[in-house]
């Protein structure tokens, strides 16, 4: 039997920083300089190496440089943002339209990643039908993780009308958004969660969480 | 401004190693040895720091290390998988009777990971409903690359019916399973996936799932 790959706690500290280190990143910290080539490489492989329910990969990347795409998918975002800002009230009405948060086109590059659902039944699938959905968004963990670990920003922007995007890239009716990533180098990293430091919302620790046993 | 943790080669290539040595692991490669409390602070840590819409974390984790419950659980996967076998026809339902595929008595650990929608509208949430499930499904895979950087095999198992395991643990109405996950040390990884091994599915690569600009 071949020997498995044993990680030591140096490499396993390596894993917690990145863990610890990754941000959202939006469009007032993105620098002007391209993603090199290997780089995406790195990214792509690490979200087409990431676990599958039944080994589907049900995954699809559109890899989005063109500024003319990327400007009309700006404006799905536009429309839906003013949608989304009517559904908060008085202050956090107001904090909500001073926060920015995309970086669609002061990123060099963005990435929809589509689910693909497979005809017939995926094995672990059966019982739980947004295990696809759930494969595609690892693969974007996965892309979240080793991005910081290239000291890439990467940015998850999802107030996005799905539709509007599939009629700018042309994407296929049987194709569902699950991800739209805005990728480039940043002038920093936040030490926090930006609406967090912005106290948007409260950090949750394992004792507001984490149960044992049973729910009681 | 603070200055941001940049990574370097060495810690890439250790996160690249990370990913491409995860694997799901089964009920016949856990070994009978206990998870020592400060392995599972760690891979609850991982979660706890997934990224989350709108910083929302709508994340529960159940801690289940009861033989008894995890007894329960298991006759679920046995109901749901019986019916699961008879969607695959021919020889394929012959393959899928003969897999492994779930550890929830033989690892000494399995974590039920809850989502629990917010009341109110939450950012980035407005446009994408489902932003909130894929937040949680970050924070396993935080959980299952930590897990594997500790030398812990993770198995997600989703041949269940949440409502039978809400049942056993009680779980509220208001939340939804996302994934029940079992872990425990191994006598070996597999170097590659195992249905991959099998050939249940054939791997897909970059030419097969990436496109540039536009779906033509």
């Amino acid at each position: 039997m071949e020997k498995s790959r044993l990680f030591n706690s140096e490499e396993q500290r390596v894993l917690e920083e990145i863990i610890l280190n990754r941000r959202d990143v939006r469009g007032n910290h993105f620098l002007d300089k391209p993603i090199e080539d290997d780089v995406l490489e790195k990214i792509l492989m690490a979200g087409l190496n990431a676990p599958s329910v039944g080994f589907s990969q049900p995954w699809e990347f559109v890899v989005i440089k063109d500024k003319d795409i990327r400007n009309k998918i700006k404006k799905s975002f536009e429309t839906e943002s003013a949608k989304a800002a009517e559904l908060f009230e008085d202050e956090k009405q107001k904090e909500y339209i001073k926060l920015k948060l995309e970086g669609i086109t002061e990123s060099p590059l963005n990435i929809a990643v589509y689910y693909v659902p497979k005809k017939g039944p995926v094995l672990g699938q059966t019982s739980m039908p947004d295990m696809g959905r759930f494969s595609v968004t690892c693969a974007i963990q996965n892309m979240w993780l080793m991005s910081r670990a290239l000291n890439v920003g990467m940015g998850w922007v999802s107030i996005l009308d799905p539709k509007e995007v599939a009629k700018v890239i042309n994407a296929p009716d049987s194709h569902e958004l699950i991800g739209y990533l805005c990728f480039g180098y940043t002038d920093m990293f936040y030490e926090k969660p930006e609406l967090e430091i912005l106290k948007w919302d409260e950090r949750k620790y394992k004792d507001d969480v984490v149960f044992y046993e049973k729910y009681q």
